[in-house]
C-alpha cells in the first residue's frame, strides 16, 4: 500500500497525527540494555511494540544509525522490517543531490531499506528532488522551515523569504501525490502560511516535545495533513526498566493530546 | 596531518588542483571484474594506483556506496583506508541537519570512516553546520553554487542571490581555517563573485568532465586553493582490461591541462 493510503487508514485508527521518531543510539538506551546482543534493535522493537497503537507513522534518524558504523546500517534495516506492514515508515535523512546520485539516495532508501517515505534538503532544485519523486507509492518531504536557530540563515532569505518559495516549488514539483513538507513545530505562526500553498499535502512537523512546539497551535494553523513527530520526549521517558511503558504512556499522552486540539479545533478528516 | 596541510603539500608535489571523484557501483564498473570478491574495492584500488601521481585528492560518492545496502559501508571504509595516507580524503554525502544529528553525521564520517573532508547542505543554517567545523583538522565543503539545472531554483532566490549570502555565511561560520565551499565549475562566470566573499578558502569544483566544465575558466577565475573533481569522466574511461591504465591517461591529461592553465594565468601557489 502507498504512504498516503497507510497514513489515512492509520489517521482513521487512532485519531493521531502522532509519528514517533526513533532516534536510537547506544550511548542514550538504558544502559541495561547494554548487555543484550542487539541492544538497539532490541530497545527499538520495545518502543515499538509499546507506542504503536498511539502512531500514524514511525521515523528514523539515520546521523544516528550511521553514527554506529556498518552495523548500523544492519540495525536500521532490523528496525525497519520490525515495524508492522500496516504503519508507514520515514528515512529521515535529509539527502539531496544532482539527479545521478539523488537517484542512487532514491534507491537506497526505497528498494534497499523498503522505507515508505523520505525526507529531502531542496537545496540542489527540481532535478535533485526528482529522483525521489518517480516512486510513486513514497512520500517526499521536502525541507521547508527548519526547527533549529540556524533556520534564520538561509530560509528567511529573499522576498518571498525562501521556505514560501520552496512551498511553491513543492506544487510546481510534485506530479503524482506523493510530496509534502517538513515544517519545526517552533515555528508554528508560519505554518497557516505554509498550509495555504500547499494545499491539502501532508506536513511532516518535528519539534514537538524536546525541541518545544505547542501542539495545539500546529493543529490550529496545520489542520489536517499532519504527522507530528516527537523523538527524544518519548523514547528516552525513562532509562529503567519501565522505558517501554513509560515510552509508551508518553505516546499516549501525546496522542490524547492530539485528539484534543483535533476536536477543539473542529480539524476533522476529509481526506 | 590536517586537510588543508595534506592538500597543499599534494599541489606542491603533483602541481595538480584534480581531485578524483570514486562514485563506484558494481553495475558501472568493468563486467570482468565482478567475479572478484570485492569487486567494487578492487576497482577502486586499481584506479587509485594508476591515479594517486596526479590527484591531490580524492571524494567519494556516499551515494554509491549505500545503494550497495550494508556491503556498501565497508565498501566505502575498505576504500577510504586504501587511499595513500598523503592524500586527502573526501566524504560526498551532503549531509546537513539540526545540531544534534549533525553531531551524529561528523562523528560518522571524521570518527568512523576517518575521512579528512566532507561536503556539507547549509540551508539548515549555522548550528547545523556547526558541529563539523569542531573538527579542526578536517574541512568542510558547503554547498554553495551547483553545477545541475535544478541550482536555479534556490540558489538564485533573492538579492543578493543565495548562493553568494552562503558565501558570505561561510565567512561567519568558519573559527578555525577548515571550511570552504562547493561550486559547480559549469557556472565559471559565477565563481570569480565567489572568490572575492570567500578569499583563500578552498573550493571543490565539481562538474568538470561528464558535466561539461572547462578547466581553464575555472583557474582563471579560481585562482589558487582549487580542488577540481571529475568522476565519470576519469573512472569509467574504458570498461576493458586496460580501465585502469585508462584512468591513469585520463588523470595525467587533466592534471597537465590543470598545470597549462595555471602556468597560463599565472596561478602560482602562494599558500
Amino acid at each position: 500500500m502507498d504512504f498516503y493510503s497507510k497514513w489515512k487508514k492509520r489517521v482513521e485508527l487512532t485519531g493521531s497525527f502522532l509519528c514517533v521518531g526513533l532516534d536510537t543510539h547506544p550511548n542514550l538506551i538504558p544502559p541495561f540494555l547494554l548487555k543484550e546482543k542487539n541492544p538497539v534493535v532490541k530497545f527499538n522493537r520495545e518502543i515499538i511494540s509499546a507506542t504503536s497503537s498511539f502512531v500514524c507513522a514511525y521515523k528514523l534518524n539515520a546521523g544516528f544509525y550511521e553514527s554506529q558504523g556498518k552495523e548500523g546500517f544492519k540495525i536500521l534495516e532490523d528496525t525497519q522490517k520490525s515495524i508492522p506492514e500496516d504503519i508507514p515508515t520515514i528515512f529521515d535523512g535529509k539527502r539531496g543531490d544532482i539527479g545521478n546520485s539523488s537517484k542512487m539516495y532514491a534507491k537506497t532508501i526505497f528498494e534497499v531499506f523498503g522505507f515508505d517515505g523520505t525526507t529531502v534538503n531542496p537545496y540542489l532544485g527540481g532535478d535533485g528532488i526528482e529522483p525521489f519523486l518517480t516512486y510513486k507509492e513514497k512520500y517526499i518531504f521536502i525541507l521547508c522551515l527548519t526547527s533549529n536557530p540556524g533556520a534564520k540563515d538561509l530560509q528567511f532569505h529573499g522576498t518571498p523569504p525562501l521556505y514560501l518559495k520552496v512551498a511553491s516549488l513543492v506544487n510546481d514539483w510534485e506530479t503524482y501525490r506523493n510530496c509534502g513538507v517538513v515544517v519545526g513545530a517552533t515555528k508554528s505562526e508560519y505554518i497557516k502560511e505554509i498550509r495555504k500553498i500547499i494545499k491539502n499535502k501532508l506536513m511532516l512537523i518535528p519539534g514537538v516535545g524536546a525541541q518545544g512546539g505547542k501542539v495545539g497551535e500546529v493543529i490550529k494553523y496545520g489542520g489536517n495533513y499532519l504527522l507530528i513527530n516527537s523523538s527524544r520526549g518519548i523514547i528516552y521517558a525513562s532509562s529503567g526498566k519501565d522505558f517501554a511503558q513509560k515510552a509508551g504512556e508518553k505516546a499516549k499522552n501525546l496522542c490524547e493530546e492530539i485528539k484534543k486540539w483535533r476536536k477543539k479545533w473542529n480539524v476533522e478528516l476529509e481526506l
